[in-house]
C-alpha cells in the first residue's frame, strides 16, 4: 500500500530533502540528519496521507467532496489535495486553531466549519450531519490504512536518503500525534531499512504514545487538551497506528517545551527552515536525549512549519 | 567547466528543491518557483563556488591554505569546503559584517581577520601580506572562473527540475552582487535551457548590474556601502562576469527594501524556509515586479538565508 502511494504521490509530491549541519553534530554529539516535511506542500508530512487517501477513492465517490475533522495541518493537507483533485472539501476545526491555520485552509478552496471545544461542542455530531448531508466521505488524520500508507512514503524516501549517504543504522525520530506519520515510517523500513529503529517523540503532558508503548496498552492524556505543540496533541495512539508503533517502534522520547523552542531556533538558525512547536518535538529528542538513543546517526522529521509570525518572533528573541 | 564542476560538487553538495506555493502564484499572477538555495550547505549557493574552485586546485597547493575576502556568506562557503577537504582557510572580513556570520565562518574552522573598513583600511593590502607569508592561494568570490563554474552547477539543477516540471520557458530572477551566480547559471541555462531568460535582481541604491546591463558598459555603485541587502553590495559586476551577463542576460530589476522585506515574510509564510536580506531579492521581484516579466512562468533563486535572528524577528513582526 505505501508504495501503491508512493506511485500516485510522484506526480504531484515533493521529495523533501534530509539536511545536516555541522553545529547541529556538534550539540547532539553524533550526526543529525533532519527529514524537512515542512518544505512539503502546505507545509508539513499531512499532505501525503491526505493525497494518498483522496486519490485512492473511486472517482464518483470522490466527486461528493471530503470532509475533515483538524486543528490544522491535516486540513490544511486534505484542503489542498481535494483542490489540486476539483473536488469540494468540508473541514470542522476548533475555534482556537491557530489563526494562519485557518486562514490557509479557506485559502485552499476548503468550507471551513468552527466548533467551539471549550465550550462543549461536539465536531462529531457536526460532522456526522455534514457527512449524511452532503454524501461526504469522512478522510481520518490518522487512524485510517490510506492515510498512514501516505505518511509511509516519507519513510520510503528516508530509507533511500540514508543508503545514498551509507547509513544502514539509525534511530529515527517521529513528531509523534495519533501515530500516523511514526506507523507510516516504521511500515516503510521495515521493509527497506531494517536496522533502522523508530522511536515516537511527545511534548511532556502529551505523551499518550510513549505511556502506551511501555505498559502495552492504549494510554490516554489526562491533563489539559490545549498546549504549545499544537499539532501533535492527539488524546491518544490510534487503534491502528498503535499495534503497528507496539510492533515496530523502540521506547517514546518526552521533551519539553524548552528543548523544542532551542530546537526550532535551531533549525532557523542552522538549516534555515521554519519548524512549528509539533515539528520540532523530533529535533529537540535528536539535539538534547543523546543519552536515550542507541545509534551514531540520527534522523529527526522536522514534521511541520506552519507556526504563527508572532510565536516565531518570540521564539527567536529567546536566543539573543 | 560546469558540468566537470557538478560532478566535482555530486559526492558532497544538496541538489536544493525548487518549491512553490498557490499562494506565491496568486500574489504574482503567474506560476512562481523557488530555488531554495538557503538549504545548501552553509545555508547559501556560495558554498557550490567554494568546492568548485577548492576542488580544482592542485593537491599540493591545496594543502597550503586557501584565502578569501568575503562579507559573510563567501566566507562560510570557503571556510566549510577547506574544512571538508581538511585544508586552513583564512577569511579578511569587514569588522561590521553580521556577527552570526563571522561566528559561523570561525566555528567552521577558519581563521578570521576583521578589518575596519570604515575606518579606511585596505583589505587587499591586508591579503596580499597574509598571502605570501602563508603561500595561500587566493579564491575570489565571483570574478572567478571555477567560482562561476561552481554556481553554474544551480543553473543546471534548475534546467533539470523545470524540465521534469515540463516548463521550458521562464524568467529566471537572480540574487545579483558581483554576478557570480548569475553568470553561472546563465552559462548552464545557455546549454541546458535556452528558452529561459536570466534577469539579475538588486536592491535599490546598488544596481550597478542593471545600469552596466542598461548601457553596456561597468558601472559602479557611487552611493554608501553599506545597507539592508549586505550580502550582494559588491561595487560593480565583475570583469568575467560582466561579459557572460551582457551576452546572455535580461535587463535588471531593482527592488525596495519594503518588498524585500515583504518577500522574507512571504517565504517564511508560504515556503517555511529561512531568507536573509540580500537572497530575498529575487523572490520580491517575482512578487512585485510581474509588469517587466514577459513569461508565464518564473523562476527565483532564494540564493541565502544567514540573517541575525534579531533582524527576522523584526520583519516578521511587521506583518502583523
Amino acid at each position: 500500500m505505501i508504495e501503491a502511494a508512493a506511485d500516485r504521490f510522484s506526480a504531484v509530491g515533493r521529495i523533501t530533502p534530509l539536511l545536516s549541519s555541522p553545529f547541529l553534530d556538534e550539540i547532539a554529539g553524533r550526526r543529525v540528519f533532519v527529514k524537512a516535511e515542512v518544505l512539503q506542500h502546505t507545509g508539513s508530512f499531512k499532505f501525503r496521507g491526505a493525497w494518498s487517501a483522496i486519490s485512492a477513492l473511486a472517482p464518483e465517490t470522490r466527486a461528493k467532496g471530503v470532509l475533515a475533522f483538524s486543528s490544522g495541518n491535516h486540513a490544511q493537507g486534505i484542503a489542498r489535495a481535494a483542490q489540486l483533485h476539483g473536488v469540494p472539501a468540508t473541514i470542522i476545526m476548533p475555534k482556537d486553531a491557530p489563526a494562519l491555520k485557518i486562514a490557509n485552509t479557506r485559502a485552499l478552496g476548503a468550507e471551513v466549519v468552527l466548533y467551539d471545544r471549550k465550550g462543549g461542542e461536539d465536531r462529531n455530531v457536526i460532522g456526522e450531519r455534514l457527512r449524511r448531508e452532503r454524501g461526504l466521505t469522512l478522510i481520518k488524520p490518522f487512524d485510517e490504512p490510506q492515510v498512514i500508507a501516505g505518511q509511509g512514503t516519507c519513510g520510503l524516501e528516508i530509507a533511500a536518503q540514508a543508503t545514498e549517504l551509507g547509513i544502514t543504522q539509525a534511530s529515527v525520530l517521529t513528531c509523534c500525534g495519533g501515530g500516523g506519520l511514526t506507523a507510516g515510517i516504521a511500515l516503510a523500513l521495515e521493509a527497506k531499512a531494517p536496522a533502522m529503529v523508530v522511536r515516537p517523540v511527545e511534548p511532556e503532558g502529551f505523551d499518550d504514545a510513549a505511556r502506551s508503548l511501555a505498559s502495552g496498552e492504549i494510554r490516554r492524556n489526562t491533563g489539559p487538551e490545549a498546549g504549545f505543540c499544537d499539532a501533535i496533541l492527539t488524546p491518544a495512539p490510534g487503534e491502528i497506528t498503535f499495534p503497528i508503533m507496539q510492533r515496530l517502534c523502540g521506547a517514546g522520547i518526552v521533551v519539553s517545551e524548552a528543548q523544542t523552542r532551542k530546537a526550532m531556533r535551531e533549525a532557523f538558525l542552522r538549516l534555515k527552515i521554519v519548524l512549528e512547536p509539533g515539528g520540532a518535538v523530533a529535533l529537540a529528542a535528536a539535539l538534547f536525549h543523546g543519552d536515550k538513543l542507541d545509534h551514531d546517526a540520527v534522523i529527526a522529521t522536522a514534521s511541520g512549519g506552519n507556526v504563527d509570525a508572532a510565536l516565531f518572533a518570540q521564539v527567536l528573541g529567546e536566543g539573543a
